[in-house]
């Protein structure tokens, strides 16, 4: 029998010894890498944080303590010892485990994580949370290096130290390599931070620093790369100590019993502290750990070679991939943004051709739309890769960066509709809603790849921002060279109409609804079907005259609310079809300075002019007249 | 004539002696204090950065070189020195020259600000367009020590020194006094690093901080406050020069000559440069010296005495500031969180009444949402204070670590709806779209003083998250103590029911929708009035109802796009009672973990069950008889 199959609870870790305890991480391990290979999952994050979770679960007492996950794509191990070893076989299935944390699923499950950097913000209300309630409990955050650099997670650093609050930090560093050289200055650190004189120390930092031959020159080493800028600065901790945190570090993340020590020393650590630990990225799994990053989300693979097993098929982001070369080829103003995402995105070979058009801003989605603003303003195309649900992060900056000055940046916005086993944090089933009250935006919705690379033409041509949103999914069609079609903003394509009634889809529902049609016609109902295509501005003229003769029915990839089906209602409430609705409000333009007296007269919200519009809306009814008369 | 009136272009200035640069100053200065006396505005900060302003724009070649304005609030003398002198008088007023940097007022306002901590994101667009083009251009951002603290500034200065751009970053700091001490070590480490051996000098960090004596000390005080935390470490600049800036301060933010000598050193450094001037917020106008933040963002007022002139009456944020307290007063569990708006949002008394309660994060509109997240993770109920365009940057804080786990975090969204003089970037017209598309959201509007408190009331009492969402401006009714009354959501108010119409109305478009009844009344239109109240859920029976009996019109403080009027029109098409349009998608909840067919055919969006409903709609349209028989 396993060690892992004799474990009812996270707290049998204290009886375990630190043999057993490697004896479980092996075991561990292999089950992550044999579920993973059958339902696909993020391997390489998950190998690298089994011993780390190992210790965390020992030292600490969950669910008493709490441990946040940053991201929580890294929490397969935390799953295994909380309870959910029965059921890991249906990781990221439906019906399934969540290949995340998820309070519903587990009391161990502090909080729902999926999206990054927002553990230490969560973290600290935890922590704030017990203070007043005065409970005696340990909060802890895992966040990766990665994740770190992303505004939020500095936001929130720099809170915590302000308030001094009791919490503590891993910093689970995966990229650094654990060389002799910084192992001993590990150990030096942290000794030196732990000692009980270190308070005193501290008083001076020369003091410290003069303590440590090699941090002078570490500090004054060139910074390579962001990645490196930040860990450069967490060598001697200087970046965490100025914010208020005691820094521990870095420990070698697979030394259980190190890592123990160290994180019961950070308990008895008043105020906020930062335990440093490294590890490898896909560790124990010889083809992730040579291609951490291409194991970083996997689909099924088989074992013994670390092949994928599904042959995938061309995808819509296989076709921006191609699309957006082919573009930048033809125009050396197009540049390309990416927020951590390069190879998710599609844009690798972008990267690779054009290195220096190409820029990984790290996860930073508020700057990488800001960022694409300034290259807009001084005449460069740019276009933003990015997630659907990714996006969210930087709604803010598209309204005010982006569409208040009409700037031509082009979203290329991947993961649109449902994803998939990544569920509920990962859904991009939001963006038309929060995307179609925009002003001066443009939004298209490809049907297959070849429209996408049309649309992706178009965008770079329309002097105004444009988003793109196409799903995780493969497309019916191949993408040879053939000359791009200039998609007109506004204008469906009308695929088919019909006599009973008329379906107008979006995005991948184009192809389903040509089914349906095929289907209808079985039964003697005659449907057409229009691809929408241009989401904003709407076919308001096509849809008005469609409504007039024939039932509609709208098929989106989008929540129900505020997308598709709910813009074309308002064509038609607007073009009066829907005769017994009017809807007044603010335009959908911005709208300028002012006293607000002013303001509502101009854009017909003062009591005259809503008169005049209440009273025309009920002439056309033919009511005002029998009114008059009475 | 005033030297002001003498100057033509910004490149002027180069002409001009010192002393009449100061002469200058003193002009700009009885101008802006003149002006804002008279339209209102932002007073202490622009009286801040007047010798600032000079020389920047004496050093720098506007247009050509870029000056960025972060926040925007700031840029008065930089209106009056590029042509707008002559506008000046219509700052903020309808039809004339808005309060912030504004690309179609003029060429000098080389990006749009109006939000906080974007400049660095579009500079660094800017200098890299810049060097992509091959253009000889300087790029300047210029932000404030309380916007620099926002995520995404963080996120910028990180890539930034990653890119080694070419690139002035200025950072106004505006409440560090200038004490000689700082003074003193200003002049040192200002020639010690613009001193042509400096940089053989930076290879050790340590050489350089022995040269500065009060450098340990400084760095082993203690953290007072995030302001000072950040301060902290600018004082020998470890931080930015951490992140590959060198840095130039701090300087003396009223001394044009100094800080056009820096300037010009600032020109010669390659990479990224932070120079750090001090500045005195108000300067030159003792009643705005002595209340800066009073006299941050002001009405008109007696230029003598520094009094308001407009009278307040009671506005919806008073009614917030007084029910808040009476909340808390009931009820040890509410907390409330601020992001650098105590007083703009009504907060101040609660955190003087309950400090332990009350958290300001600073700029950090991600960080607090995440933050109230984890407080009521943990059975706390925390109210989040915010205007309507500041928690756009929450956006997918909201979505993702609020609506999904269905926290109850109370949302207080003022400034909703038009907002007057600030203008675009300032008006709160997106919210209901962006909001009322996440499940598990109630959206509450309440069209008083009293309702907003019954909602407050409410919200406190829900066990899911609750937005309320009030404009800047004044109520009808006063907010004497009463019992509270619990507002049921998606149960709306009928305040008449009209024979020929219905009326419904949000927020403060019910009182003119009650205007309106009576004006109709005499042209012999009977008309009802509904006070939505809640956005969502909405009460779809009684619309439905209502829609049965006359034409409904709706009004909102939003934009006419994905707002109440679309969520009405969504009730209707779902209550078949607009029988010639179904929208289809997915559905308004959060959608779980699978494989996507699995997951399509539990929304219904698979092709079978697409069937069957398209199917029962024609069948209720009476359609699919007539086809069957042909």
């Amino acid at each position: 029998m396993r060690l892992l199959d004799r474990l009812t609870a996270p707290g049998d870790l204290k009886t375990y010894s630190y043999d057993q305890l490697d004896q479980l991480a092996a075991e561990i391990r292999q089950e992550i890498i044999h579920t993973v290979a059958q339902n696909g999952g993020h391997l390489a994050p998950n190998l690298g944080v089994v011993e780390l979770t190992i210790a965390l679960h020992r030292v600490y007492n969950s669910p008493i303590d709490q441990i946040i996950w940053d991201v929580g794509h890294q929490s397969y191990t935390h799953k295994l010892l909380t309870g959910r070893r029965d059921s890991f076989f249906s990781l990221r299935q439906y019906g399934g485990i969540s290949g995340f944390p998820k309070p519903e699923e587990s009391i161990h499950d502090a909080f729902a994580t999926g999206h990054s950097s927002t553990s230490i913000s969560a973290a600290l209300g935890m922590a704030k949370a017990r203070d007043l309630n005065h409970e005696d409990r340990q909060i802890v955050a895992v966040i990766g290096d990665g994740s770190i650099t992303g505004g939020m997670a500095l936001e929130a650093l720099n809170h915590t130290g302000h308030l001094k609050a009791n919490l503590t930090v891993v910093l689970n560093d995966n990229e650094m390599s654990i060389a002799p050289n910084v192992g001993a200055l590990s150990t030096y650190l942290s000794s030196l931070r732990t000692d009980p004189g270190y308070f005193k120390f501290k008083t001076d930092l020369q003091y410290l620093l003069s303590k440590i031959p090699l941090v002078g020159m570490r500090l004054a080493k060139t910074v390579e790369n962001m990645k490196d800028a930040f860990k450069y600065m967490l060598v001697p901790g200087i970046f965490f100590e100025e914010l208020g945190f005691t820094y521990l570090g870095p420990i070698d993340g697979h030394n259980i019993q190190k890592m123990c020590r160290v994180l019961t020393e950070a308990q008895n650590i008043k105020g906020p502290v930062l335990v440093h630990v490294v590890t490898k990225k896909g560790k124990g799994y010889k083809p992730a750990e040579k291609a951490p990053e291409s194991f970083h989300s996997v689909g099924p693979f088989d074992l013994q070679t670390g092949q994928r097993k599904q042959k995938r098929g061309l995808s819509f982001t296989d076709c921006f991939a191609k699309a957006i070369l082919e573009e930048a080829k033809r125009d050396s103003k197009i540049v390309a943004i990416t927020a951590a995402m390069a190879e998710g995105t599609g844009l690798s070979a972008f990267a690779a051709k054009f290195p220096e058009r190409f820029f990984d801003v790290a996860i930073a989605e508020q700057h990488a739309v800001t960022f694409a603003a300034g290259l807009a303003a001084k005449g460069m195309k740019p276009v933003v890769a990015v997630y659907s649900t990714f996006l969210q992060r930087a709604y803010d900056q598209i309204v005010h960066d982006v569409a208040l000055e009409n700037l031509p940046v082009v979203f290329a916005i991947d993961r649109a509709g449902l994803v998939g086993p990544d569920g509920p944090t990962h859904h991009g089933m939001f963006d038309l809603s929060y995307l179609r009250s925009i002003p001066n935006l443009v939004i298209f919705s490809p049907k297959d790849g070849p429209e996408l690379a049309d649309m992706l033409y178009t965008a770079f041509r329309l002097e105004q921002p444009v988003a793109i949103r196409y799903p995780k999914a493969k497309t019916v069609k191949g993408l040879e060279y053939s000359a791009r079609k200039y998609i007109t903003p506004g204008k469906a394509e009308v695929l088919a109409i019909g006599k009973h009634v008329n379906i107008l889809a979006e995005g991948i529902m184009v192809e389903r609804a040509s089914e349906l049609r095929a289907e209808l016609a079985k039964e003697g109902i005659d449907s057409g079907v229009v691809n929408i295509r241009s989401i904003k501005p709407l076919d308001e003229k096509l849809i008005i005259n469609l409504a007039q003769s024939a039932p509609l029915v709208t098929v989106e990839n989008n929540t129900i609310s505020g997308g598709l089906g709910s813009a074309v209602l308002e064509v038609l409430a607007k073009g009066e079809i829907l005769q017994k609705v009017k809807t007044l409000g603010l335009p959908n333009t911005f709208v300028g300075s002012g006293n607000c007296d002013n303001l509502y007269q101009e854009v017909g919200l003062d009591v005259a002019t809503l008169l005049i519009t209440i009273k025309q809306f009920l002439g056309l009814l033919c009511i005002v007249p029998e009114v008059a008369a009475e």
